[in-house]
């Protein structure tokens, strides 16, 4: 028999907690019935829910605590007080021990990102973590990265998040050579940072064997696919982001109130309704939920804090995917491929 | 009479050229007969467009040059090849002289940021430039800025980009005292570059009459509409805007295709027509065209440069605003009031 998949839950991370990540691991068991469950937290509310999803209570067991890591605590604070004892920690600590394969936090982002970095540690050559997400695109999906953990950074920073991210794509998109493009406010190559300039000279000298560097890409080249992989530090990963998601869920908005105006508009929205749904489940930020924490001895995933349980079972699915398709060991050869120090051929002493 | 106003046309810029910027800056003519053209570039193309364009004709004055600065110069190539002979250069001359009371061109950015700037200097207090352009959100409009002139920048410089972005908003939305956003991953106090929480504090402590600011705005915020002016440092501005660009875009291309798949998504079409042209005109990327290089002691817009004629006018739209709304005197009032250096309260040798 194969192994199953074993998954640590933070059952109280997110604005909601159990009543969200309880069935939204649920809905992802449904479509991965290989796997197992470990929930930490509030052992009533979670058998609470556990009660109603019998599927689901037969796959998991239960550690209580009844430490919670606050949506608003500093991750000093949160690693202060929640070391040990929360629901957080015994997550990721579950990962650590190899109680589980991969830890599903919809918690803190700082918090999370703070707890995974002090308690699993980089992995060699890997001096700062990243947040990375797939990003549904014109062409089909993009990994982008870093989406917030790591602001600012070297052209040494960037190589390695091409090289996560490159990793992280071979495994989702089941591809050998992925390529991958430097976000940049520019396209010619005098355009932007140092640092990006830089990077983008190391990854065209280095001609890595598991990655095609492509070049720079625009703000605008995310969203046509202009490369599996788009690398950027973490600042503007977020800020690109959040102001796609801002722009989508405004021209929803719009889409939504100019389809309810007039009569003639409802009467259409009544016949175009299937075109609607399919638009609607297209983009539908909910599939785009979990990022994931690279650069760590171990796998982590973080779900949206305001995820419902149809979101947050998406991030339960991405945590799957990484362990199924083993994505650590492939980072690891990527960061290892070659004997030693791919990330610097130039500046060895950097990574040490 | 009232004094018209006088918009010099960098008539070779953009992608097209005359046959864009003669017919696009017509279309604005339309709009605004208080107004008159100094054309800079090719006689003969300019005047092939006149020809079509009589009332364009009757209220423009060509001077010819054959130097054209190219979309793929450098900065530096465009200053040394084109300095005193380019169009480019001779309708920012003609703002310097007191010919025209604003440039306009859909030329190649750098190139239009550096000969502003070496030809017109920045304002006392100034040591770097934006630019910022109209970002249409959910409750309205909002001026955004830097979006790509000037990329990182201390305290002092996001201060100043405050104060002219509110100038800006002011004269565009006639507002009093316009609310402020300083573009962040977070609104939590804690997050974020330690320049973008210093300008929180200064922002905060001055209090200044000519605007409010509310707090961190997350890239998401800038579609709600979360603040009138949008401030961040030009790395993060230009990758902000493409990626919502490209995400509207996306979208568009989405709807456009779910609504021809089947015959009852065509016969919905057919029915809410209307309300998709609404959608349409109300997401027109043309709309937003025009944005304005801020912090010179003259007015300069940077129209596209692959606007059509539709796009390239409103870009001459905002030129005409600038200028008829006096945004230059307003901008040099809100960094003198108080008498001197309002930038800088708590240490004025920073401004100097």
């Amino acid at each position: 028999m194969p192994k199953k998949v074993r998954i640590a839950l933070d059952a109280m991370g997110g604005d909601v907690g159990a009543s969200v990540v309880i069935p939204g691991a649920a809905i992802s068991l449904a479509r991965h019935p290989d796997t197992e469950f470990l929930l930490f937290g509030d052992r009533a509310l979670i058998e609470e829910q556990l009660a109603k999803h019998p599927a689901m209570n037969a796959v998991s067991q239960v550690v209580h605590t009844d430490v919670t890591v606050s949506m608003n605590d500093k991750p000093s604070q949160a690693l202060r007080r929640g070391r040990r004892t929360s629901s957080m920690w015994l997550s990721i600590d579950a990962v650590k021990k190899g109680e589980a394969d991969v830890a599903v936090s919809a918690g803190n982002t700082g918090a999370l990102m703070a707890m995974a970095r002090f308690h699993l540690h980089t992995l060699p050559g890997i001096d700062r973590p990243a947040i990375a997400a797939v990003w549904p695109t014109k062409r089909g999906d993009s990994v982008v990265l870093d989406l917030g953990a790591t602001l600012g950074g070297d052209a040494q920073h960037l190589v390695a998040l091409a090289v996560m991210g490159s990793a992280m794509a071979s495994v989702l998109f089941n591809l050998d050579r992925p390529t991958v493009g430097l976000l940049n406010i520019g396209v010619e190559e005098i355009k932007g940072h140092e640092e990006i300039r830089e990077a983008a000279e190391q990854l065209r000298a280095m001609n890595l064997a598991q990655l095609q560097y492509i070049g720079f890409v625009e703000g605008d080249g995310i969203a046509k696919g202009a490369a599996d992989v788009i690398v950027t530090e973490g600042f503007s990963g977020n800020i690109a982001l959040k102001a796609a998601e801002g722009t989508a869920r405004q021209m929803a908005e719009i889409l939504r109130e100019a389809m309810s105006r007039t009569w003639r508009a409802r009467i259409g929205y009544l016949f175009a309704r299937d075109a609607f749904k399919a638009l609607r489940d297209k983009l539908d930020p909910r599939k785009s939920n979990g990022g994931v924490l690279l650069g760590l001895q171990g796998v982590v995933v973080k779900s949206h804090g305001g995820a419902d349980a149809e979101g947050f079972a998406y991030a339960v699915d991405v945590g799957y995917e990484m362990v199924h398709y083993d994505l650590l060991t492939k980072i690891n050869q990527m960061l290892n491929r070659d004997g030693g120090a791919p990330l610097a051929p130039t500046t060895p002493e950097a990574v040490s």
